[in-house]
């Protein structure tokens, strides 16, 4: 048997995946992270998905590549509920500049999510947050602020 | 006897739930991180408190639903310092929006925390954060910017 | 022979102790954290040096005192590569506060990391980040902003 703690590090670093592939636009690697009929319950279920095809379009529509954003999830509370099934609370702070309508949104959560086990595997079986708070603002308001560097293509002008 | 690696664990998720309460406003939940007698240094020694009800009094007060705070805790670096006593060293970012006097602070700090074993359950005994920095602004400088979501009560106006 | 999850904590615990001495501008504690030959690339390869001395200077006058840093360090994805070599990928949060420019840095980066375990202590081999995104701004931008708290020297004038 493997023991509990080698269990929630796998879960640790499936949730990083998750982030970091969301934040690296890598759309392929991030459906290997969930099961075939995830759900999702973003922004406390305003983004509301079923299904990892539907998941990973909504991702990679609402995070094309006019958006720069940043994904961190802090905090791992991870509850091994049985050998297979496994609950997790994290504290999430997301940063997203949407370069073609010059806007930032800067936001606190925490995400309540389900993970399964299979083929020994861990994935997520469900992922959603609540907002702490969310805020917007428009970039022009800072005269001065510009993007200087970027791995994905950078805004044109700025 | 408990591995040490379960321990660290243990202690790590007590800081999380202690900043998880902290940021959902969950005071009674927040209480149950202590021990009775637990002390406060926050931010250099300007906010010390001892006793739980006196922390829990300042941090109700000082977090009112006029706030909407972040406080994510990093880096942790647990050493265990007997089977029943440990410290610990984390890297804290901060952010609180002040919808009252619409102002923002944000900063980082170095929390050192002493925690204890007591019948089975961490607690913390102290803790205590140096600013790396601060800063806070006047949110009217940048017109456009507003919250747009809370699980708390919203601004009003905002 | 020490359990893999020891491994990764320690790798971590390295992370944690460099990032802190960082932004703590210990510079002695921190060329504790190198190999002697370690290299860098951070932002993408535009500040690569070689030799620990070599990157003690850089960070050293990189972040003078003039300078207050955050750099936090999230995800670690962590493998053993043998008993006494290992890589990591981790997320970065950097924000800094010029203060003789009066200017601040934001961004968001992967570390792509190289550690050795010499003496069975983890050391750095290599590090360094792709940057998800930089942006900088003229704080003069925002009027009321200014810093209130720092461990480190506050700029004059403030």
């Amino acid at each position: 048997m493997t023991h509990h703690l080698e269990e929630i590090e796998a879960i640790k670093r499936l949730k990083y995946k998750y982030l970091r592939c969301v934040d690296s636009k890598m759309w392929d690697e991030l459906a290997e992270c969930f099961i075939p009929d995830a759900t999702t319950s973003f922004s406390s279920g305003e983004y509301s998905y079923q299904g990892v095809d539907a998941i990973i379009n909504f991702l990679r529509e609402g995070l094309n590549p006019n958006m720069l954003s940043m994904h961190h999830g802090h905090h791992p509370e991870i509850e091994l509920t049985s050998d297979t099934t496994a609950t997790g609370t994290w504290a999430l702070e997301d940063y997203v500049i949407m370069t073609d309508l010059n806007m930032s949104l800067h936001g606190a959560a925490f995400y309540h999510d389900e993970y399964v086990k299979v083929n020994g595997e861990w994935k997520i079986k469900s992922t959603g947050y609540d907002r702490v708070f969310e805020e917007i603002w428009n970039r022009g308001d800072i005269p001065s602020l510009k993007v200087t560097k970027s791995m994905h293509a950078l805004p044109n002008p700025e």
